[in-house]
């Protein structure tokens, strides 16, 4: 499995995940699932990915290919929005599924879905993240909920939900984006390190703050003990609950 | 959905579920999915359920009938321990889902199954829960891990994963529970009150206090909110990663 989640806040961008990719328990490894494209410098274009590891590689595959062809009707140095990429991108990932996917009188588990997604900005528009679905369209986060996750989302989303605000800044948007990550890392043996962090401010048009925790940072390790600790306080500190009858 | 939480604390159980029962968004409905079954004062039996609402009706009739009729070979008053009573809950289970599953050709997204946890006391037997799948078949909590869930299980698990332990008292356990419900009713809709908690005090064979929170349950906003500003609080105390690098 996998968890990667992106932040829109009013400075910019955060995106997490992580690099854990299991085809089975004895069959895992380490995989970045945080892919940044060269492209024009006034855009900046970052795909996070989950689900089959040869589907999402396939797709950046055809990303790169269809830019690098200076023949190409279609890149991502061709779109002036940020959700025409994601509708192309969504596009090659159909794509990319149908090819292999099984014929559909052959029972089988195998599964060729994957979901994107993608956080950016074109020129003058807005810096913004996309969900794009293994069927190829896409949705944008809102103004109540400022975040997008994909993989493994569950155990992540309640601090999310509390906490996520488009004022927060990139630093706060940060480490909120660790605290989720600690949750599902803690709760689902999939979800593991290195956890990789990018922040792109609004206008910057490039990723200028990266971060990657191993297994053994210390940060990742003095965030879960300081993050249990405060908690276990918090909880102490709660009011117990009035009108027990008796049984 | 539902979500459904038992914790098994060294001086008792703690079990509690949320109310909400849903076919479809437009056919929502109340139930409550924690029942206590007239047993034998030795032994105390509380069942919640999760799945498919006929199903879960269906197996407590089975358990009622069977306790009323005193030529029954079996019932909740000839088991002398738990796990046979889990045994034979999972048995009525596999036998209701049996006998109104779809014949296999027909294709139907009609899923009888159901889950449940039991907790309760037989004699002088430890206190236990246990969860009972759709198969038959069930697991007890372990010591690591003192705690099961049915139902709606992610949203609240991190919390638990955290704070529970053998040894909270079970006034804590009880509010730690309503804070991981609180966790589950935020993320998702399908989750509502009233929300039901019960404890079971070792050795005492009865649930000797109960709790019933509705919508409007001032406890229920006040929990919501403060453990939202604590967490804020706390959030806001951790520490910077650090080790950025650019772009």
């Amino acid at each position: 499995m996998t968890y990667c989640l992106g932040l829109r806040l009013t400075s910019g961008l955060v995106l997490a995940s992580d690099s854990r990719t299991s085809a089975s328990v004895d069959d895992i490894s380490v995989y970045s699932k945080m892919h940044t494209f060269r492209t024009r410098p006034d855009r900046v274009v970052v795909l996070l990915s989950s689900g089959n590891l040869a589907t999402s590689q396939a797709v950046r595959s055809q990303i790169n290919r269809d830019l690098q062809n200076p023949q190409a009707e279609r890149n991502l140095d061709t779109f002036e929005h940020l959700d025409e990429i994601a509708g192309y991108i969504g596009e090659i990932n159909r794509q990319v599924q149908n090819s292999i996917a099984p014929e559909p009188d052959q029972a089988s588990s195998f599964n060729p879905e994957a979901s994107f997604l993608l956080g950016g900005q074109v020129g003058d528009g807005a810096h913004d993240i996309f969900l794009i679905y293994p069927q190829g369209n896409h949705i944008m986060a809102s103004r109540q909920k400022p975040f997008l996750q994909i993989g493994e989302t569950k155990y992540g989303k309640p601090i999310l939900s509390r906490l996520a605000d488009g004022e927060l800044s990139l630093e706060l948007g940060a480490r909120l984006a660790l605290v989720s990550m600690d949750a599902a890392m803690r709760s689902n043996l999939s979800v593991g390190p290195p956890i990789e962090v990018a922040i792109c401010p609004d206008g910057a048009h490039q990723i200028t703050h990266r971060l990657k925790l191993g297994e053994q940072d210390p940060y990742l390790q003095i965030l879960a003990e300081r993050w249990n600790d405060q908690l276990r306080e918090a909880f102490l500190e709660l009011p117990d609950p009035q009108g027990w009858q008796s049984g």
